[in-house]
């Protein structure tokens, strides 16, 4: 199956955060909380993707309440933080909603995420990933995490099924 | 009309926020509240735009009360937030003002600013825009969003219109 | 005289900030106040020079009571905020500490500071001034704003001077 | 004895923080604070060096509370901030806690790391350090400050000591 063919059939994208939402910088203030820097165009992918049907997920070690807030008013409700086996978390989330294995995306950047690139039915990563992370993804954005990797693939899922309005 | 005649005639320019006067960055602190990132470069342009007295606006489908802070002190006056149709503000900002539409310039990069930008006399946008911006864009300044593209428009409009004092 | 010449002759380096001490980027909050951002290696720069004896001052439109604290612990202690015609402080400055005009380097990015750097003895810039100010500069810093063209300057005087211990 | 085989010797990681874990940017607040620019990439670093049983350390001249809940959360316990003369914390070091010498790196990026990099074992700097740094490094990481210099040294030690497991 080509990549066309398999983005055509997903249903649910899920994502990590750091190094895919973000370019990986934590803005560290001098009371040790995290600023995290996302793209205002990746906000907007998201929108669209949710308004056209697909279910967005995130499973991040992170944790963040801002975060958190910027992805639920962007339309995402099912947010995953302070996960450590990030397949396991994937497993039971699968499970639980009943998805059809075949149907879902995967977007990470870092070692943390192979083990779910691995067994997802369509693994990708964004440009600068991490080289462990390049070598198993079906495929590599070409836009950099935090600039714009997530809007590609939502606009590839979309374009895919024809849903692409613009 | 070239593009020279068309700067030449601009009395109004119209801009977006996020992608134009910032790089579509969006840093997220742990309450969720948003910081953007802009140019003083950019905010000098506007200041001279103003003082050359160019009409400047802002439609923007973010709210913020820091970035409305920043323009007012720039001396812009007219700035719409949180506006989700954005041809709808543009049609009634130029009933409202009595405007000429064939002296109107708007600047955006990304996927709703779409409409303005097909019905507007003078489109631009950055140079990192959104592919579909940059195939209807009359304009694509060398300079991206939050880089420089907001003074570019202004010296290209003062300068069409010998009103450039450097 | 030639550029090494001017370089060994300075005592007194003054600067504007945006642009300079900063890439330009004003980080602006929900409430409207502003992060600047600035280089530990640029403030190295000028703990060294002021260790050796050299004067720094600063012109500059902004105003920021965060910048004017890092600068003063750096060990700058004239530092002129909110200025609007920077050639009056600059020439007042001069006249108060009574100067020898001779000995005077000044660094700038932007149009506001043109009147300066075409009086003062030896004028420079940021690699990514305005075209405007590149135009008038003397010496044009192979470094960016806020990414080392401070300290690169300081260097260069103190290299001039045979007082560079690295 | 080449490069390799002296990664493969290491025990003891010691760092400097601004321009190795950041890239040398301090985002200043109005009020004076600092924010500084981490990578979530060199934290995972961190902790699979310190799970494997690296010692990690940190000399900076710096001063941040958060910078060092940041570290401690990733299972730093050595942080020496405020330090003035390196070396001599350096040397304490190692003494107090019984080092062999011939088992530590030290990674810095400026001047006053200067002093320690031309007596420690294995001297390391991210690639965009002082040209007086990269003089004197024996590694001179591809990484620059802040995007990942950290991360690249810990998995050359893990890879030369077969402990990498990706």
């Amino acid at each position: 199956m080509d990549l066309f063919q398999k983005f055509s059939k997903i249903e649910t994208l899920i994502f990590d955060v750091d190094g895919v939402f973000t370019d990986n910088s934590l803005l560290v203030t001098e009371t040790g909380d995290f600023l995290r820097v996302m793209s205002a165009r990746d906000g907007l992918g998201i929108r669209l993707a949710v308004e056209s049907g697909l279910r967005i997920a995130i499973i991040t070690g992170g944790d963040s309440v801002g975060v958190n807030k910027r992805l639920q008013k962007l339309g995402v409700v099912d947010v995953f933080q302070k996960i450590d086996k990030k397949i396991h978390t994937f497993n039971t989330y699968i499970k639980d909603k009943n998805l059809d294995p075949d149907t879902i995306m995967y977007m990470g950047d870092d070692l943390l995420d192979l083990e779910v690139l691995s067994e997802v039915f369509l693994s990708a990563c964004p440009r600068d990933a991490a080289p462990e992370v390049l070598k198993v993804s079906d495929y590599i954005s070409p836009f950099n995490g935090g600039k714009g990797c997530v809007r590609d693939v939502v606009e590839k899922v979309l374009m895919a099924q024809d849903k692409w309005k613009y």
